[in-house]
Formats: C-alpha cells, structure tokens, sequence
C-alpha cells in the first residue's frame, strides 16, 4: 500500500534538481551510466555547477581527485576546484573559504576517513560547507570514507566474522552533515552488519545505514531518502529497541539487543528518515 | 521490563530435565564446561540417558560420532549408540526403529546438510523421531548441518560477501523438527546475514534463526526458546513485512524487504518463538 504510495509520489515528481546530500557506499560507477554521478552532478546545478572536490581522505589526493575533476568536466561543470587540503591550516585559507560561499556542490572522494575528518573537523571550511548545507543551499555527496563521515558520530573501522562486540567497531566523532545518522558503506560487500549493530547499539539514539558499493541514499531537504544504484541501502532503526546490555558487558562480550526495526531496501524505495517510516507523506 | 520479567522466571526454574530441542550453531566446546553438551545429556535423561548419534551428515561418520559417543560415554550415559546410517534402507531397520522407540535422546552431528536430508528425509526413522520429539517423549539436538536441516525449509548453501539476492541462498527441504523456523548456523563468523535474509524474503511466513558457533537456541515445548554458550542468536521475524520484491526480481537483483524485526540475543536471553515476542509469559 505503502509501495503504491510511493510510486505514485515518484510519478508525481519530475527529475529534482534540488540540494541534496548523497551518501554513497562507495566504488560507484564512474564509468558507464554514472546514475549517481550523474545526479550529483544534476543537484549541484548541472552546467551551471560551481564544484568543490575534496581529496582529502586519500592518500594520493592528486589522482583521485583529477579522476572525478575529469568526469565532472566531461558532464559540463561550470567551474571545479580540486581543494587539495593536506593541512588543516589551508581549511582556514581566505580564498577557499569565498570559493566555498559561491559553490553549488561539494565531493568528499574516498580513503581513511580519520584522515579525512582529522583534516577538516572544526575548521572554518567545514563549518562553511556544513552550515551552506543545513540551510540547503549546495549539495554534498561523500563516496566510501566520505560517506563515513556524514554522520556525528562514525565508524573509523572495525571487523567483521563475529557476533555484535564493543571491540568490531571503532567509534570516533565524524562530521555532522547529517548528525541522526550513522553510516556505514562497502556495507554487504565487506559484511558490515555485525559492526553496524554493534555501533547502534552504543548509540541507539541515531539511525544505522548501511550502504551498498554502487548505491547512494539520497537525503532530501524533506526528510525523505531515496535509494539510487545497484545494491541496497540496510536501514537499522532502533526507535523501539525495548532492551541491550550493551553499557554493561565487556569488550569482546556478545552484544544483545532487542527489537531492532530493519529495512534492506533497493532502487528506487524511499524513506522517511526524520518521520523514520516508509509510510509518511510528504511533509 | 520483560528482561526483569524474564529473568524472574529464570530464577524460579530450577534447571530443567524436561525434553527439548537443541538447535547449536556448530563448533560448540567438546572439552572445557561443555555447556552446551551437558544441557543436552541433562535434558535426554542424564545418567538414565539412553542416546542415539546420527553422524550421517559426516563423510566420516566413524570418527566424529565415536568422538560424540565417548563425550557422552564420559558424562555417563546409560546406553549410546552410533546410528551409522549410509543407505536409506538402513533408516528402515527394524532393530534401529526398536531402538529409537526407547532412546531419550538423538543426536545428529555436522556435516553437509543435503547429504543428511538425502539419507534421513521420509524415513521411517525420520518419522519416528519426529513423532516422539513433536510428543516431547525425547530430547533432540543439532549442530551445524545437524542444526540446518531443523526446519521445513533448509538453507542448503549460499554465499556471503553480496547484497540479499536470490542467488546468494539454496533452499530446500528439511526434516522438520521444528516447521515453523529456517536455520542458519556459523552465522557471523561466517558472515551469513545476508542469505539468511534472502532466505526470509522466499519464505515470510516463517521465522529466521541464525546461530553462532558454540551458541545454542534451546526450544522448550512451551513455546519458549533460550540462549546458551559464547556467541548471539540472532531473529529475524517478518511477521509485520509490509512488501517485498522479492517474487518479482530476477536472480541476482537486490532484494527489497521493508519491516524486519530483529532481536540479537545472547547468553540466558529468552524469545517466545511462537508468540513471536520478548514480552509473552509463559504458557
């Protein structure tokens, strides 16, 4: 019914080109159709895109970093600046900071996202682009590491191969663009779900994401997210969790954790990640 | 609240030597407390335990169920026997159905699933076990393949490492033990999330299970199931689904599944698997 609903929403609505964040689970195709490329490209103003590529979670930012100038040059950007950020000093260079304030997109490419949030945590330039953000005046997308960090909270790492633990997930601060949430990316492909419950269940006030390689959530100013590309999107909602003894066990324990709410969903499902609920309308 | 509830009623149960069903995520400890092996001598009468090992998933049934009948040997059982059964003519012994008429207790050992079902499945050894566990005449246990093959449906193989899609898990037929559930065992360690929920997405109508290794979901015959040893038992309860994609997708598409409920429960967390719920009392 719900579905219909949807559906009937998508049908309703023509291609946005709105401000929006993408959350993308990394290894997106950037190749042949570039759907979520493509759509990055289209929210931050399409040929009129003023774009800023943030390399700074690789360790070679300089070829990463021309990889996406290059695709976002072939789609027709109006204006793209590689911010080449290897100091946290630069985050506060006068001429970023005003080429952040006419920008219509920012990219955050993969790599550590320790790096990445060491870098820019509480600099000048990220409170820019996060403030230009919430008041929804640019687009921000983040592949792998800069997907990480989306959250206020993130998964700086962690393993995989056992039950729900303290120690398989590492929990750092990331930076706030979307601070409900939780992310994690690579999400199946790496058999992230053990980590991901387990960093919910420390954290059981956000909303866990799991997000697939080749797949974006699409976060809309209207608090509702929609699922592009080919893998899925795990959203784990403990709202209704009713019990854990997460605060009380040690380190390698087994976590337990009781009435958690999961949805796997795929291309095209949309969900309303403030409402928390695939059956709210449009607000 | 329910955890209080539920830990209440622990308290008020002596440990029990009623007959019950022993599902166990596999490689559960053979040599230290052996929790989980002496629940399953406990419960099939203890000293008064008259045993039957079913090493037939095994390709060498010999030496895994010597090793399962000197372990119980050890504990003092009354009477063991190796049910050594590589043809299904021999699950037609008359001598065997005599035997199993008066055993308490059946023990059915690792392996490969499918080869279990192939020997064991519409036997009149089958079906007098099933008789006598669905009257609570004796106790049954299972580890991995010997666990796998508990519900109606079985998940005969899969893979890890991919988003739920339908190629990701085999079902077939179990022996059905206990109908209503499908198991999957070794289930972080092996990373089985994923398949197990493209298992649940084929069949809604039933409860999914996956155990981890040396963990047991103990089924009492009053509809209450309990956790034992190291590792978590995690639910998967579609009984609230409100859509899947999944009959309408091809073999290798992601599969969309909305309103899961998940419990990931450990160590003395007690489930009514019939009510479906953390909260019902016992019946």
């Amino acid at each position: 019914m719900q579905q219909l609903e949807s559906q009937l929403q998508r049908m309703r609505m023509p291609k946005s080109t709105q401000p929006a964040i993408l959350v993308i689970g990394g290894a997106e195709d950037k190749v042949h159709g570039r759907e979520i490329l493509q759509t990055f490209f289209r929210r931050a103003g399409g040929t009129n895109a003023r774009l800023a590529i943030i390399p700074s979670a690789s360790r070679e930012p300089t070829v990463i970093g021309s990889r996406y100038q290059r695709i976002f040059e072939d789609m027709g950007a109006e204006e793209i600046r590689l911010l080449d950020i290897r100091d946290r000093y630069q985050a506060e260079n006068q001429d970023l900071l005003e080429y952040l304030e006419i920008c219509t997109g920012v990219f955050m490419t993969g790599g550590d996202q320790l790096r990445l949030c060491g870098l820019l945590a509480d600099t000048p330039l990220m409170e820019k682009v996060r403030q230009r953000v919430h008041q929804s005046e640019i687009t921000i997308a983040g592949t792998s590491a800069g997907a990480a960090v989306m959250g206020h909270h993130m998964i700086a790492g962690g393993g995989s191969g056992e039950f729900p633990n303290r120690s398989l997930v590492d929990i750092t601060m990331g930076l706030g663009i979307i601070p409900e949430v939780i992310v994690d990316q690579h999400f199946y492909h790496r058999n992230r779900m053990a980590r991901l419950i387990s960093a919910i269940s420390e954290h059981p006030e956000r909303l866990a994401i799991g997000i697939d390689e080749d797949t974006c959530a699409l976060f809309e100013k209207n608090g509702w997210l929609e699922v592009m590309g080919k893998g899925t999107v795990t959203i784990i909602d403990p709202k209704e969790m009713s019990y854990t003894n997460q605060p009380k066990i040690g380190h390698n324990d087994p976590i337990s954790i009781h009435n958690l709410r999961v949805h796997v969903l795929c291309h095209g499902d949309r969900y309303h990640f403030q409402k928390r609920s695939l059956f709210a309308v449009e607000s």
